[in-house]
């Protein structure tokens, strides 16, 4: 393959990362071309062998180098609260929060009727699975503040309500920071509702 | 190396590239990896290859698979012009324009005092045989409409001078479709020093 349809090969590849459009996907290429060895071929090392060693884990669904994967498969954590999210960033953001210690099941995405997403598009047999195995006491779900999240969350509460596990979800309101007047009005609706004692 | 620091390795390379945060590189890297045959090996393999094969062509510092570039070594393009130009970002934004026919020269930079930057440290030397050479009518400077940029070029026409080709340099106004209130003083001035007869 000749030089610049080889570079627009690349080009194309990396505009076709979240966050990179055709331009900035040409500015990184270019530094990346500039410094072949010190970022250029370590990052293709890098990308080959994260490729050929990460896997999801078969129990949550977490991407990890390990089956089952190290959250799984941590003794340490609480084998009895099960927090369900939409997808790994999800998983890996409340990790870096360090505010969950129990484990994880990744759904691989919400209920979207529009976009023909179903029940059986989403690892929620493995969830009930899990569940009915009977370690389990609480469900909870963490997923997003968006009229799918919301359907998902509902759809799987009432999946679940049969066995008997407490099923919980996250607390909406106003983040910290947050300043009232950039607030949209559903989550000042839902701040309002769910007030509490100060 | 265990997984999540591989996975962390790779997000801090991608961070690396203009364009892209730690925020944009983690989602970059989970799009990698929720696709790794498709996406990720391939582009592991197009950096790997591109990284072999692309060198700066001794000419005129192109990128290029071949040295001298094809752009050099083709006989159909004007040899007499040489458009010089701060970098092979710039040289590709001018071959996509199709507006140039000649050759090109890329200085590597441009002169900034405050960043140590001298002529030293540019393709200037390199630049100057080429004119000394003889086969040179034109030098078109296409260097940025900045305060650097207009010093290098001040400096590239003394130093030009004695060799008695032709200096130019672009031209300065208001862009296409640009809205007059929306330019910036140092333009509107340029595009009014520059008026022509309409």
């Amino acid at each position: 393959m000749r030089g610049p349809d080889q570079v627009e090969r690349l080009v194309a590849m990396l505009a076709r990362l979240p966050g990179l459009g055709r331009r900035s996907a040409r500015r990184a290429a270019l530094k990346l071309l500039q410094d072949p060895g010190g970022l250029m071929l370590p990052l293709a090392q890098a990308l080959h062998d994260t490729a050929e060693s990460v896997r999801p884990c078969r129990i949550c669904g977490n991407l990890d180098t390990e089956d089952p994967c190290r959250i799984c498969a941590d003794p340490h954590r609480d084998q009895e609260i099960v927090c369900v999210v939409e997808g790994v960033a999800d998983l890996w953001a409340l990790e870096r929060a360090h505010v969950h210690r129990g484990l994880y099941h990744v759904l691989g995405g919400v209920l979207a009727a529009l976009s023909g997403v179903g029940p059986e598009d989403l690892r929620i047999e493995p969830l009930l699975e899990r569940v009915a195995a009977g370690e389990i006491r609480e469900v909870i779900l963490a997923l997003p503040a968006t009229v799918d999240g919301a359907t998902t969350a509902h759809y799987l509460a009432d999946r679940l309500a049969a066995s008997g596990v407490s099923v919980t979800q996250l607390a909406q309101g106003v983040p910290m920071g947050g300043a009232l007047d950039v607030m949209d009005d559903g989550t000042l609706a839902a701040a309002l509702k769910a007030r509490r004692p100060a």
